[in-house]
């Protein structure tokens, strides 16, 4: 669908309220349509992909962010399948342990960055450093604030430094997120994904809102924009960030690298 | 020697004139003195070490720049020699290659980060992409002046995250350098570090040290200093260098961490 990726980015400088937001909104995209559409969107990401590898200058780094069940994993597995894992790296940030504790909060995202060429994917990502830590004020206040500047400064030296960075915000409401728990208890290809901490995190999601409302208003530049999936319906999420991917992509104007040497004289016998 | 290390940093904001410095100046230390002072100095940077390490919530940062034969390598011999090597980690960083090329620039210095508790060594570091890149011309002049905000920045977040950094600048002048460059190509032990390319880069003295003065003046904040090391004489260099690492630990006001168990109840059998 033209123009959905305009529809669905967040401007810079906007106040968005998110819980003015309908997460079941599809954008005027019937699922009819986006499900005939998919396949070929998935395969246009593949052709596209190969000219970045090819290419090899520059990166693309796409952020995944949303509350528990907001279907991370899912997207990860539905949109990024069509893509060659040889120039695909998917990084799972968890609560920092062992040697991540002992560095700077930024240092394990620098080290997890996409070589050029490739693209990365983080689920979950350096902006957990002002969500889960604002929320249960794992660092003063002071301290969070601050990272606001500095997550700023660092992905406008990536992008200085050739990385597009696009991040994904996947948005579900509360009862969507209760919908999904009960599936997550009562299925048992699901209920390992299910921990007593996840309700209680649901107890904060008031104050979650509010944290992401911040990063949306704090950091979000034209260099590392946000996108803003309604993703209560999983096939329009997944059809969403896999529009956005291919125009970010195309966006980039990839191209195949001219030959240095030349090859008029190669025969081969 | 009381107050050596304030002689020898870098007020931030003044302008050095490289040239107009006295590389021979030993600031009023005497050689047998600094001689007899060395091994407690060295003593002392040990036991400062261990604390660092024992409370384990901050890191060292030792960056140490300068031009070719200026004595990088033997500072790191003969100043570090007495660590605890489970606590030290030094990164040379040369050319960049590989996967190296394949990232931003500061993607392998802050993979190569201390860890909190330990002491990271920077032979030569992301200056030199301020330094050999801009006499070089490696990228244009419109990327390399954004990478001062960039180091800015970087160091910045660094420090806002218990990563104090301490930066050296050796300096010798010309003559020294061909001095030492006789030295090396005279002498068996040390004829392999001599490249024909150390002649070429000579070449451009006057362009390092300006690139050096640009560094001085515009990456030189006071939670990431810089020293200026006068080092035709060698072992003015290396008290030195003690000197500003012990005064820097001393400041940092390193404590052992408290119990956090009731260990009273607990009996060995």
């Amino acid at each position: 669908m033209k123009n959905l990726a305009k529809k669905l980015m967040v401007s810079p400088g906007s106040h968005v309220k998110l819980s003015a937001l309908d997460a079941s909104d599809t954008h005027g995209v019937e699922k009819a349509q986006a499900e005939e559409q998919f396949p070929q969107l998935r395969d246009r990401l593949g052709v596209l992909q190969y000219l970045l590898y090819a290419e090899g200058r520059r990166a693309l780094l796409v952020v995944l962010q949303g509350i528990d069940a907001a279907g991370k994993d899912g997207t990860i597995r539905h949109v990024m399948t069509g893509l060659n894992p040889q120039g695909v790296r998917v990084t799972s940030f968890k609560a920092p342990e062992g040697t991540e504790k002992r560095h700077d909060y930024l240092w394990r995202i620098h080290s997890a960055m996409p070589e050029f060429g490739q693209i990365g994917i983080f689920n979950r990502s350096h902006y957990e450093d002002v969500l889960i830590v604002r929320v249960h004020n794992l660092v003063p206040k002071s301290e969070w604030t601050r990272r606001y500047r500095q997550i700023n400064e660092f992905e406008r030296m990536l992008s200085d430094n050739h990385v597009r960075i696009v991040k994904f915000l996947l948005y579900i409401d509360r009862d969507e997120q209760a919908v999904r728990f009960r599936e997550r208890i009562n299925d048992e290809s699901k209920n390992w994904k299910f921990s007593p901490d996840d309700l209680k995190e649901r107890e904060h999601w008031d104050e979650y809102i509010q944290a992401y409302e911040a990063v949306l208003k704090e950091c979000n530049a034209g260099h590392a924009p946000w996108y803003l999936i309604p993703a209560n319906r999983k096939w329009f999420r997944n059809y969403a960030v896999a529009q956005v991917l291919a125009d970010e992509l195309e966006a980039m104007d990839l191209k195949y690298p001219k030959a240095t040497l030349d090859l008029s004289g190669i025969t081969f016998e």
